[in-house]
């Protein structure tokens, strides 16, 4: 009986989850670098941690279950959640505190592109600092992970402020700020006359109402929100506020070499944000937002009587892969070093195995035939192998006490003496530094 | 309101899961060695996937549930039924196949020493080959991670062989050998007297109930066990099985040392073994087994039309870390390539940041103090960082131009131009590469 996976989920082949892998390296190895330690937590929690924070309305879209016990859980619909508890509940730990994780994140949403029942998610904190500097930190390395993975200049940083929001709303006459929030949020995806309908009935004042609508359209710069801000809704002191989107912005573009484009309908739907937001999208514009975040100063208190500061951002998988296969970006490191072994009886394979243990031991991504089939046939297989040396213990070479060795590339071939791994290592090592030389 | 995590999981803080990452990445790049590439799979598969091979029995030791959509879907308690699927719906693939995964496995049992509701689980799997140079390479991959991870000399390997306990069965007049591998299977966790009774009832002659339970007390190498084979079964002409388990028995011990143990109560409990079976357990005997794993050629025909030899292991994450822990060898790749900047006002942050890339894409672990407190401060948490490097733009630093570059280790400081990021760095591996030397 063949049994389908579900829908919304991935098979993912060598083809695929390798060059995944290594995307998942480079965040990893970007993150520590700006010294980022990893963690991880369950993939199954409590469904009050979701409730608790974000009301019904996001458990709507999760996997939740009743577990054999009789508790409510819920499969991680984002990591923000867990990732507090495990803050609150450790008070020994020095700040500032910088961590990232790689779950895989679940939502029961309807699959389509660049969205997936299933996803892996690069996601970064910071707790502890409330600044200009920590926020232009996390946004900084969202920022360099892209760009080691290959996508220099392919994105767009958006950002804006949600208490420059609730100021902005406010003066606009708006009481429920927390719904006017939510409508913005699906700003781009109405029609205008539809929003302007939706936002009057938000707004005591007609003439802000269209005055909104300009705004959300704008792309700015710092200087331009200011001007806009004190031009549109007098009377409205945000000096310091801009001040701090000011420095954040200079400093992520003098690290990035992205200047971030200040955009007043990012608003970012949970509802936790207390002061910047963010999105990067592809400069195309081909795809849904490639991350988000922000900074949710109030959460933990939620979970505890401490308040920690803290900002962070969640990059899934799904649009980035997307991104890295329209710019070719999408490949795994396969070595150079690499060996395709080859014997034609059990002898033969006997010797291979000291070879091939050196070989591995010595970095060398090794594959041992294991077909027992004709020397004609395995040496096919190791063509189609991709791998890049292929070493042939046939009867001659058993005789001898020798192994040949056949560089792929070149087609150079040459013999070794089988009790000599060292010397076997270095004539294939030497080969391989000719090439590189001749390359630079 | 304080939320727990569920029972039997783990929330796992850098300490626990930086070392975990660094013993999940050496087995990648054992796995890679070998030739085997990475593949990854939904955690949440149907049901059906699960009782199709294994009947009811194992889903009621699982996560299942029914989803918004109605239907019956289990969080992944073992990975071979998700691999068999991919491996049967795609017959363009050129086999011998190698695949490896690292999935989060889950299981509603309870919680004990080594045992937990979610894992990670290393699992890898070679279809194509059925011969004992095939089952010795998925032995030895298993066995080099564990002794590349710190564990070489600190377990033993443990095999048996499905048909030779079929015929040994059947021989000792049992017809319903799946009733008394599943017994077997709980042969050390009962009373002798419990088994014998049970075992009695499933076998029609008495004086081979006595002889099995001397054999599954056995420990022995394969000369012995030809004897015992032929000495309590008389009759059974086991040689070609026998043949082919000393033949893994003699790759295995020449690839890694570890010279495998005849052990005839292993039978693994999943009933979809074909040919040998093994597991690792710690040689000192405190922990379960370190991983299982076995041969299943027929599982495929459940799934497809086509009948592929296969074998493969799971090895969870928690017994190795219980092993690694009681070793001392519990540990993350911390680096001495680090540095910890320090800056005391806004024009020395900003210089900070240009530093700061630059040593980061050099490799350095590099993080910037955001605290904005005093110079004496930032040095305090620059010393308990365990960083390697502080680096310093005072008041009188940034007037000179200088930063100021202090070696935690030896206690020795620097100056360097501040402009001359080539000159920091260079001063920095100089200061390093004379500790390698020392130290050699």
């Amino acid at each position: 009986m063949k049994i389908d996976r579900l829908r919304g989920f991935r098979d993912l082949y060598p083809e695929d989850m390798e060059p995944k892998d290594c995307f998942l390296q480079t965040a990893k190895s970007v993150a520590r670098s700006f010294g980022y330690s990893m963690v991880d937590y369950p993939s199954i929690e409590p469904m009050e941690l979701y409730t608790e924070k974000s009301g019904e309305e996001l458990v709507g879209q999760t996997f939740s279950f009743t577990d054999r016990g009789g508790r409510r859980v819920t499969l991680l619909p984002e990591a923000t959640p867990s990732v507090m508890r495990m803050i609150t509940s450790r008070k020994d730990i020095p700040r500032p505190v910088r961590w990232f994780g790689i779950p895989k994140i679940w939502r029961y949403e309807e699959p389509q592109s660049g969205r997936l029942r299933e996803h892996f998610q690069i996601n970064a904190d910071l707790f502890g600092p409330d600044s200009a500097d920590a926020d232009a930190e996390i946004i900084s390395l969202a920022s360099t992970i892209l760009q080691r993975s290959g996508l220099e200049g392919k994105f767009e940083i958006r950002l804006n402020n949600r208490e420059l929001m609730d100021q902005i709303l406010k003066s606009s006459g708006v009481s429920q700020t927390g719904n006017a929030l939510n409508l913005i949020d699906r700003f781009h995806k109405m029609e205008e006359s539809e929003f302007i309908e939706a936002f009057s009935a938000l707004s005591d004042s007609d003439s802000m109402v269209n005055a909104m609508v300009e705004l959300l359209k704008a792309k700015m710069d710092v200087k331009r929100l200011a001007e806009v801000v004190a031009q549109k809704m007098p009377g409205l002191d945000m000096t310091t506020t801009i001040e701090r989107i000011r420095r954040t912005v200079d400093i992520v573009s003098g690290y990035t070499g992205v200047l971030p484009v200040i955009d007043l309908s990012i608003v970012r739907g949970l509802s936790y944000y207390t002061g910047i937001v963010f999105e990067f999208v592809d400069s195309d514009g081909n795809f849904r937002s490639i991350l988000g975040g922000g900074r949710y100063n109030k959460l933990s208190t939620l979970f505890s009587d401490q308040e920690i500061p803290a900002i962070g951002f969640g990059m899934g998988d799904v649009v980035v892969e997307l991104m890295l296969r329209k710019n070719n970006m999408w490949k795994s490191n396969e070595p150079e070093n690499s060996a395709y072994m080859i014997s034609v009886n059990s002898t033969g394979f006997d010797e291979c195995q000291n070879i091939a243990r050196m070989l591995r031991e010595n970095g060398f991504r090794t594959r041992v035939d294991l077909s027992g089939r004709s020397l004609t046939n395995q040496i096919r297989s190791a063509s189609s192998s991709g791998y890049r040396f292929t070493l042939i213990l046939g009867e001659i070479e058993l005789k001898n006490r020798e192994i040949s060795i056949k560089d792929m590339k070149s087609g150079k071939q040459w013999n070794a003496p089988l009790n000599s791994p060292g010397f076997i290592l270095e004539s294939i090592r030497e080969t391989l530094r000719r090439d590189n030389n001749r390359q630079n």
